[in-house]
């Protein structure tokens, strides 16, 4: 395998440069790993929490990425007492791990209506209110899915912090944070 | 798509198995996805951390997993000051989400003795001593990589909840908890 396939990978900046560019295709490319990223965050009663999210929008200038998700969904309660997350891609092409903190905003009602608006109608049964996801039922099928926009949440993650590994013919790690003006360093793999 | 190839997500001892087949698969074909799961666990500064493991057993039997990590890792300051994680699969093929609860218990030293001795010559080098993963240095590559079995830990995973989630053609939830005997129950998707 050329070194040179991974040439973005010698240099802090295209480094970071290239982890958003990767994020941005997963919003863009279904099949892209970062349209699937693990979304983690911490219960009320301390646990970890981790789940597939589906990237809605990754913006580089801003550092901010979006997701929707059900506003009766656990992981809306756990956010609420604690408004913080990990997010975590596996791109297994580019042998590169993205994990990343992040500040979540929670957004519903009409702060959201023009990003509703933009929901496909075939995919607005996520959004329903009247069984939540998680709630307890007698058969497996024992749902309905009313979409209703009062059920539509946008998480919004604020980055604070980015830490990226490339496991190529060099493994090579870095960290990138908020707190240092986005200037990385090189940290042992 | 054929109904037929989701039969086992219809109920719930089969939902259960076939997810425990898909944990085992991953130990055993490193192409499979539970081949490399997600491990959240929490920082004791309380923030949600999630990397990428590779998972080296599935124990259906007794419901536990291994997982092996360098010693010096972060991930084994967190567990020990919390000793609980989550881990988490989403296997696209069967579209099948598993994620789990467990405590986790860290083994070193003698009591893993066995298990270095299996591990690769190749694989030794993750297990280093000179050089804790994340620690910061002044250049990518400034780091040295001396095989030492004392660097060497064993994650081992008791199981106590499983929630599986499965995207067929109908959508199907169930979670398998300890506490409860293993007996599943289905919950809204």
């Amino acid at each position: 395998m050329s070194v040179d396939l991974y040439a973005w990978a010698e240099e802090l900046d295209s480094l970071h440069a290239h982890a958003w560019q990767r994020l941005v295709r997963g919003v863009h490319d279904r099949h892209a790993p970062a349209r699937h990223p693990t979304l983690a965050t911490v219960s009320p009663e301390g646990w970890p929490q981790a789940r597939t999210v589906v990237l809605r929008a990754a913006d580089r200038v801003n550092r901010t990425l979006q997701i929707h998700t059900n506003l009766y969904s656990p992981k809306i309660a756990h956010l609420t007492a604690t408004p913080i997350a990990a997010l975590h891609v596996w791109d297994s092409r580019q042998r590169l791990q993205i994990r990343l903190h992040a500040d979540v905003e929670i957004g519903h009602g009409a702060a959201v209506a023009s990003t509703w608006s933009a929901v496909p109608e075939r995919s607005r049964v996520a959004y329903s209110r009247s069984q939540s996801p998680g709630q307890l039922m007698h058969t497996a099928l024992a749902y309905e899915a009313q979409p209703d926009q009062a059920a539509f949440a946008v998480l919004r993650l604020h980055v604070r912090m980015m830490d990226l590994l490339h496991l190529g013919p060099n493994h090579r790690r870095a960290q990138f944070s908020r707190d240092l003006g986005w200037a990385g360093r090189w940290l042992a793999p």
